[in-house]
């Protein structure tokens, strides 16, 4: 059955802040209930009584439009604004409220009702560590640094397995310095670490994929070369698997692992423990 | 009063998957309570009995080690593994179920109570967006393209202003192709729009910055280089914001906001209404 099919939904993520928080947990809720149409809409940043009242409107306008309640996913901090959302006759589901109370006894202390606080530079440090954090992974692209003294991880896998998306991932969102290596025709011919990489076995993660899927990938790179062809991904991806199960080196398939689950799997690892930033 | 001295509370972001919806309603929630030494551990892919058993012990350890009662955060899909997670004695909030219940009866459909839904590949066309979108940042980086075509957004500033890290966040999370353009010397002289941003104007974005900030900044670039000078920084800065006011470009100061709430901004301003991927 075609998505058109299927009985649509408006879905709207509304928040006083960026709304990551309402739709990361709204996409979540989601994407356990097959067999809809969901329409999704954020609107963030609605943090006075005009925005509210524009949020409502549109609100409104979706639920005659679509004839069927639109269902709201709120982290206002402000329990007025998701109270007037309610006026709208959305289904309101306010992802912050309930555990906030629920922390209030456990602490014993008042939430401070502050906008803003989870996505905001709150911390200049820790900013600083995620910019920097940044930098070092686009400058530790593809083997181009000298050395590795600095990393916190090494993603070690023949070209387009995923090592850049996965290194940029870790550095934005955990400050975790990441460089990669990627295996040379030269690396693959032995079935041991490269010289460059042994001083820092304990920093190697291995990705490998499937060479059709690899193939597929280089395909688009670089159209009907030697480089995309699959029988050059399977030479590659074999020889790369040989060694890093010879070296022992932890080693995860990206063929079926979005890059937030890659990020989380080198960071239980490799016991990377860090929060989000 | 430092950090120390505040009471330590230890958290656990637990989840059959990669824990990112814990974590991500976890850090909202406790950036709400100030007086407080949250001390945090993701527990991600805790997705059969053992590790639930690990986990426990975990936290059991933790009660013990602070004594105080731990605080779990649990995006866990499987009721009965939450069930469990109680019985450690923490106080368990459960992020998923109670709105699980919610949309169930508005939706009239039982949920899939199935893992790795959200963080996960479910759809390859997706994932291909996501991933073209981070080569087409990385390419389109600093002005180094000739053609912004095929951009979604083109963010305009003066160098380390902050444009590098919202592209690669806007393609990471949005699949949004974002290019940026650094305004040169040779730019600041003039008070209109650079000749080879004139075609796109539906698309720029400027961002600006306190003059002392920068002037740190790139201080850690280049230390003692006019370039990093306040002189330097305070001449590109007013330069760069005057022909942004002249030419009506919607813009932004990145000096107390961001990644997240920057590129939260440019997506509500320039009517960029993608989903996070």
């Amino acid at each position: 059955m075609s998505v058109d099919a299927l009985p649509t939904r408006p879905v709207f993520y509304v928040s006083d802040g960026t709304g990551i928080t309402a739709e990361t947990v709204g996409h979540s809720l989601l994407t356990q209930f097959s067999g809809f149409n969901f329409i999704t809409d954020r609107l963030s940043f609605v943090d006075d009584p005009a925005k509210t009242e524009a949020a409502c409107e549109r609100i409104v306008l979706a639920a005659e439009r679509y004839q069927v309640r639109p269902i709201v996913i709120s982290s206002c901090v402000d329990v007025s604004r998701t109270a007037r959302l309610r006026q709208s006759g959305a289904l309101v589901i306010d992802v912050m409220a309930p555990f906030l109370a629920t922390l209030e006894a456990e602490l014993d202390a008042k939430h401070m009702a502050r906008v803003g606080q989870a996505h905001g530079i709150v911390d200049f440090e820790r900013y600083h560590r995620r910019i920097n954090a940044m930098n070092f992974a686009l400058t530790h692209d593809d083997g181009v640094a000298i050395n590795y003294d600095d990393a916190d991880v090494i993603l070690v896998a023949v070209s387009r397995a995923g090592k850049t998306p996965t290194c940029i991932y870790l550095a934005l969102h955990y400050g975790i310095r990441a460089a990669n290596y990627p295996l040379t025709d030269e690396d693959l011919e032995h079935d041991r670490l490269p010289p460059r990489l042994r001083p820092y076995r304990n920093k190697l993660f291995g990705l490998t994929i499937d060479p059709e899927k690899l193939a597929q990938v280089r395909q688009e790179r670089r159209p009907n070369s030697r480089y995309a062809s699959l029988e050059t991904c399977r030479r590659e991806v074999m020889a790369a698997e040989t060694m890093l199960r010879m070296e022992r080196i932890p080693t995860l398939s990206t063929t079926h692992t979005s890059i937030e689950e890659i990020s989380s799997k080198v960071m239980t690892t490799l016991d990377l423990n860090r929060g989000m930033l």
